[in-house]
């Protein structure tokens, strides 16, 4: 961290920065210049208010230097972090796609389903058993019964499970029946809920919080990862902005630079992402062109009738054109799909 | 709710989203019109996910024309909400200000807080005991420890208590040690949350979330009043822009709509809204006069040795001045404070 | 149109309305519901100001049904626009790269650039004469005088030249110097330019605006078409959002539903969208496999010695390794390059 | 300028931007560190392109310490300006109110405004003889008719005038007309406009843009202001976000900050801020308390008839209800109206 004084702060002003910075632990460098006195904070910053320093009398801005997450962070982990999954690896040179309906229904179309994936090389499966939904009086998922439906259709099939955790009061269940544990967008800061599944013995994918900086998408995944979990996979879903054009602004953009800080996987759900299923197919091959390492999808046996989410969930035949159509372009990036 | 069919719809294309609309037990009414033909909807469209009849061919689009939230509206209940503490009436007429730490430090800041509060009339003391932080490695807040330094506190003052509860976990918890049980803005889609609390029988002071819509708000606050606690107060707290001017924008221009079309007190809290302790007088001022009933302000017997949020906080004097500015305010806007 | 009524409006409330909507010359048709009156409003609504009417007592809102703009429109104009340009075709079944440096500097590297750029099948240029800058003390492009080296840059190449203007003083000049005249994101809303080059000869590249929906960008290129000039290219450039990983969000999520709304050509800057050149060749890929029409590449003969955006500009290595996996990648999404 | 180089950096990559900083003609100062060295810059900062160093190898991160505006710097001069209009004094103690219709419909409407407003104590009114519309199809302003009727209605009755400048083509017809000239929020960063402006003899009110940071507002007064005109008054109208309550999210908590970094009085237009009349009255209250120097308000004799923007202007009762409301908050905030 660096204190920037003003330029005509005074020496008892610089003084005292550098007293307060040694009554909170950590080691001041006075670096004086021509215009003005800056001062550089070494030892462990961060869990430091620079805020705190920045009202200080004198004090022009403080900025942060390092980053404050570790974990997560790519200057600690220089090699890309392989999931390994009974069904599948998530990694380099792979690209993994995640299909399924939004919520678990009934028996019947899950495992119709699953069956389907399956057939078409897809091995792992999502679908809800609690569903976090804006009204109160929307379907709000079958909740234990789905999670059996679930583990039933597993042990049948073979097909691994991806399923959301919303309440650390049903972690075990959900751990019990998932093979990865989703924790979606509205969570993400949801700290006790992170804390807990950080001591799950499962891989968590980790949805972007509809307005979270890539910082705070890396510290919700440090929190998991300081709980002793590092199996983390990061999902983006699409973010809050004044465009109107889609349900939400899918940010691609934010792929490169999540590798570049972070050695974590990164996958793409185009369907919330957009929130309609004609944008789908386009999206998913940009996720994949982009960097990606996977794709969360949502696929359904029979879209206009499902009980959520069914206009932004392919059929059947579009999701086996857009598997052909990842494969080729996954064939030409060097990535085995 | 409203379908608008293509210019170029079929005969066969209208009838079968009206006999969609029928599967789904509402009543469509066709509308033929010169170039196209919508279609209207009525029964309980509340949980209907419009883009279910947008996907089917020929529709051009969907208009939601009913608003999803009934509890919290304005047309199903005109007249004010008066929310009634042991120790103050929120509503018309009223304006009140709850003030405090932003953490339970030790028992002797609390007191001390609470003292100075009262000696001020200010009757309403925030402090909290969970503490959610962007950083695993950050001070998490006291806990259950907090919690009964409150209850103390209040039982030796007399101050109402407004703290904040972040799981299930410790719902009974915070409802006994608090006046008001306050959401979190990471937390205001955590449903499982806002479920418990519709339980509870304390008023709840919900934060809106960093990128929640007017309607996602109140959709929020209607979670909480459809489990039977229908003593919801909203918060202003800042959202998330572009704007890099604070560590928040404060949307003060939410609460003319928010008073328009709820009966709910609206409250503001410019503390975390610009995250900048020489910003938060004019925006608490600003706040009053744009027609909010209350605000929720950060004080601190020593902002600069806080454990969090220091820089945010307003100290003794600098909380007294501000409630001598607002008093004249008031006075002048025809309220009591 | 259509004017909701509150549940609650008389009878003359009703009658008021439809009287206003006679009076702007426009066709009400009432549309009485068991719980309220709608009414539907025909005739030429695209200039009609919805506010109008929702202000008048008794209305709960307005809504649009038809889009604003005509000429933009894929309703208007079912087949894509093909842009004929001397050097190439932009349109459908081709991907077109634009690239070049950011400004122009001298006439030996705009000559190096574009030799470069012939050698490697890249036939359109672009490179600014006139530059907006954030700073009055920055770099301001050479002006009159860039332009006559583009000039006889392309005299002495071939290659088409694409080149930006800024006001509606240097519209000839511009014009005479370009074969594609591009307007940027800052001038997308200035409408005296817009009309001006409603009146060139050139097909116009329109940069989205910062904060532009989808609706304003295509209102804009309506403007353009409205004064006679049809060749228009819509080019996404990054728009403006709370996120900070990048200089700006690439939004590649409003790809396929420009192409849905209107048959104009979109192109992609993942130059400026990104800011960074690391980020750059994951984008441009994204933005081809998002369904693009062509890219906008900064491109520079020495980048770190560029007098403007060197640190989002490719150096000729990069360029053409880039160039080398966008053809591959084409090569399987059917689009010639 | 700070550059943070990587903790695991060659000193030959230190060397090279020590090196890259001097070929800038800037001073480079090493500071190394216990694990990293950062190399601070000091010289002429403003025009330098931060990246251009961020790329170089071995680079963490470039940061800039100081502002690139030097004139609308309150560091550079620490009074507030002082605007002095032939009709008022704009700038501390006072608030000043211009109010008026959007735009010039006929004489006599702008002629029954200005004697509406002189009669109420408003001495500078506002109307647009130029409109920037969304659509190419809507009333686009009367343009020189309209300044000829601003010119006579300013003759008879003295009032001032404030009128919006769309291009340089009608700058000096602008001039004449106008007591003030407007530069509207899509011109923001219109260089060219700015720069024309910047040689104008009238002071400048400039809006900010739709998604425009407090930086880059401040800029674009710099450049007004490198141009030689210092009478530069800024005026927040609203900004972009993803909220969807109003218009435009009104910003007012930019205030507190634009008058801390700078010494321009900032005036607040809550008309377009929210887009509807009934939002407006508390919006301009709540802008007075956050400390605005003065206002803009959308006034029309008959709004409901208007030719533009009718659903936010208030119509003359309305309008002096708001003034005896601001009159009576601005004597409890010491200001003079």
């Amino acid at each position: 961290m660096l204190v920037v004084m003003q330029s005509d702060a005074t020496p008892e002003q610089v003084a005292r920065v550098i007293d307060s910075i040694r009554q909170i632990d950590l080691t001041p460098h006075s670096l004086p210049g021509p215009t003005r006195t800056a001062i550089a904070i070494t030892g462990n910053t961060g869990a430091v208010d620079a805020r705190v320093l920045e009202v200080l009398p004198g004090v022009k801005e403080c900025i942060r230097v390092t980053k404050p997450y570790k974990l997560a962070s790519r200057e600690m982990h220089r090699d890309d972090t392989v999931v390994k999954l009974p069904q599948a690896e998530v990694g380099p040179k792979t690209f993994t796609v995640i299909a399924g309906p939004c919520s678990v229904e009934n028996e019947a179309m899950v495992f119709r389903s699953a069956e389907f994936l399956l057939s078409r090389g897809v091995k792992l499966m999502r679908a809800g058993a609690f569903k976090p939904r804006t009204s109160p009086y929307a379907f709000q998922g079958m909740g234990v019964e789905g999670l059996a439906i679930l583990k039933r259709v597993r042990e049948k099939t073979g097909i691994g499970i991806v399923t959301e955790l919303m309440d650390t009061e049903y972690a075990a269940a959900v751990e019990e029946a998932a093979d990865v544990i989703q924790i979606g967008t509205r969570n993400m800061q949801n700290f006790s809920l992170l804390k807990r599944v950080g001591r799950c013995r499962r891989p968590v994918l980790l949805k972007r919080g509809m307005s979270a900086t890539l910082e705070e998408w890396l510290m919700a995944a440090e929190y998991v990862m300081a709980g002793g979990n590092y199996q983390v996979m990061l999902c983006e879903r699409g973010v809050r902005t004044f465009a109107d054009h889609s349900r939400n602004t899918l940010d691609l953009s934010v792929i490169p630079p999540a590798k570049a800080l972070s050695h974590l996987p990164v996958f793409v759900d185009p369907s919330h992402g957009t929130g309609k299923r004609a944008y789908v197919p386009a999206m998913a091959l940009a996720g994949l062109a982009a960097g990606a390492d996977g794709l969360l999808i949502e696929t359904h046996p029979d879209p206009e009738r499902a009980l959520s989410d069914g206009a932004q969930s392919l059929d059947f035949p579009g999701t086996e054109k857009l598997l052909d159509q990842l494969r080729k372009l996954a064939a030409v990036l060097g990535r085995t799909m």
